[in-house]
């Protein structure tokens, strides 16, 4: 028994797009179907085409047309690792439109527009994976979706932002300045030139939508979910972890916290359908002895508290083209094994509503801060 | 689309089978296929079924014939939860031999005769899956046979015996003496009456041998795997935990470790095929800072390292009736949608030799034990 080639088109080739490339290249053993095809890189599509052909992609299976490959009727399945907003929407709606299966690390579009692409997906049957758009190479999304579906998830939180992560690390090892390692990381590439999205917490909020999905059958508008952190004099809080001092950071640590940007979803109580959710993204005090506490640098962890499971905890680096790579290709041989989208086995999403999660206890900094405090028991 | 419903035999109402059972009763439209029809919970076997009945066990579907289950052509699927060897093993291999699916946390007996019920499951199509046999409610297996697929994994270690983790931590955190601790953990049902599996290796062991299955790709012989600690004075080592003083763990502490159980298995360089593993079961000095040193009490932690991925970790409640009944539904639910075997989408497993890993470099306690020093990377 044997089938034709699964050909594959590779969207964006940065950071996590060369290492998927390079799996194709170097290890073309590892990428088959179950029944023995070979998946079949058919194209790449880059911006420059000159740089990447330097860069010692495959000159043959170069394009600067995205659309142009998605159109293709040879291509079988689209890996869209292009980022941000435009064109990677129209480009995987195109491809599930057409019924082509598209892998995807894009957290921005999924979380954006999970909705419109599970309705083109369930449409057209084609399939839509998304496992890298959250925690990196950390298995979360495929285990929260398959192996603890017979739970029924009660709450999910986690630190899923490794830049942030990084710098709350360094300014509570090293007592140094927020500007000060915000240069630093952007120096050592653990933040972008422009590293507001991390920064501000919207990247945690596309991820923490994207959890919920998955959590509890529905899709959060990221626009809901709040960035801000109170501040005692009642003006506007802090975006993510903007504005966090150096002070707040040593009297947090004096008080036995550490201030860690913490995306937390929960079901709200006596909604059984879990249209409710209690979502917040906030700089949060966290107990410097917890798991969570003792997460730093660009590890990312996230932790599920379900009935009958109990608490789970899945842990790794949340970023980086090799963790990314795996979990793009992981999500590749699913797709192979016709194993459908993230949510297979789920019901379909229902529209969500986010309410506020309540903001006391908190603990105040000196800035005027005021940091929800993680309860004792994670 | 609607199909007949799946008729599911459960084998065994222990603290598990229970569990199973109330799910069945209490949540009945959390366990459906992925086209509506319902799992119908067909049987229940158990010892005494005056007992079962008393205890809520419904008793219309009790029968203390579970061979007599396993040959009904009425039933579809096999939830073996009886534990231990035989008739467990006998049993599981009649419903494969027939074409029945078989859910089982057996760890036993999967690690024992894996090799020959995975080549009775694939010749005759019937789905085995077993991810409650390792890590409890704690998905691993899964996430290594699906989302990890992509990567090689070169080593896989961690803690997966609460028993043991709760006598080693009491003694550390409390100061008190292994037999002493052994009574309390019996007194509270955390240890059996007769703890010889947990305390000697023998179910760490067993759990590692399933590990290294999904890992590398082979069955490993469980009798081959050492669970001994070696011993200064060059005489037979410990099993297991058994013969570690207080003494020992106080001097752990002084010099930064705690010692756990650690189950390792990592594979042998230039073996490209992972035929050779060095696997063992041995009470190891951890760092106490590191993750692994702070898992405490009955919790599990699993870490595996490969590539590209990196190092990820699974956590949570490794026992309890509870967490392993969310594994065994989440396997009921996989079976249910046709997805498999736990291995599905990886090439058979081959034979392994084990190989023992190096002692060096050792921790030497007061009573003359030598304890392996897991590397700080850990």
């Amino acid at each position: 028994m044997s089938r034709a080639p699964l050909r594959v088109a590779v969207l964006g080739a940065g950071t996590v797009g060369r290492e998927v490339v390079r799996a194709f290249l170097e290890r073309p053993r590892s990428l088959r179907t179950s029944d023995g095809a070979p998946l079949e890189l058919a194209g790449v599509a880059v911006r420059d085409l000159a740089k990447a052909a330097a860069g010692g992609m495959p000159a043959e299976l170069l394009s600067d047309g995205p659309a142009h490959l998605v159109a293709d009727p040879k291509i079988d399945v689209v890996v869209e690792l292009m980022g941000g907003g435009e064109p990677a929407r129209t480009l995987i709606a195109a491809a599930l439109a057409a019924g082509k299966d598209v892998v995807t690390a894009n957290k921005h579009v999924i979380a954006h527009h999970g909705e419109a692409l599970e309705a083109a997906a369930r449409a057209s049957g084609a399939q839509l994976r998304f496992e890298a758009a959250v925690g990196g190479g950390i298995p979360v999304l495929g285990p929260l979706a398959l192996d603890l579906a017979a739970n029924r998830v009660e709450a999910i939180r986690g630190i899923v932002n490794g830049t942030t992560n990084f710098i709350l690390t360094a300014m509570a090892e090293r007592g140094l300045a927020y500007a000060e390692v915000l240069a630093a990381a952007q120096a050592a590439g653990y933040a972008e030139a422009d590293p507001t999205g991390d920064v501000e917490g919207a990247d945690a909020v596309n991820k923490l939508v994207i959890l919920a999905r998955l959590a509890f059958g529905v899709w959060l508008e990221p626009g809901e979910v709040s960035v801000s952190t109170a501040r005692t004099d009642g003006s506007a809080g802090l975006s993510g972890i903007t504005g966090v001092t150096g002070a707040d950071v040593a009297a947090a640590k004096e008080a036995g916290f550490v201030l860690k940007l913490i995306a937390s979803a929960a079901r709200v109580a006596g909604d059984d359908r879990g249209a409710q959710v209690a979502a917040a993204v906030r700089t949060t005090a966290v107990p410097g002895e917890s798991p969570l506490g003792r997460t730093n640098g660009v590890l990312n962890r996230i932790e599920i508290d379900a009935e009958p499971v109990g608490r789970v905890a899945f842990s790794g680096p949340g970023a980086g083209g090799g963790a990314t790579a795996s979990a793009v290709l992981g999500d590749l041989l699913a797709v192979a094994r016709d194993l459908g989208s993230t949510w297979a086995g789920r019901p379909p999403a229902i529209r969500g509503t986010v309410v506020a999660p309540p903001v006391e206890p908190a603990f105040a900094g000196p800035s005027g801060a005021r940091y929800p405090i993680l309860e004792a028991a994670s």
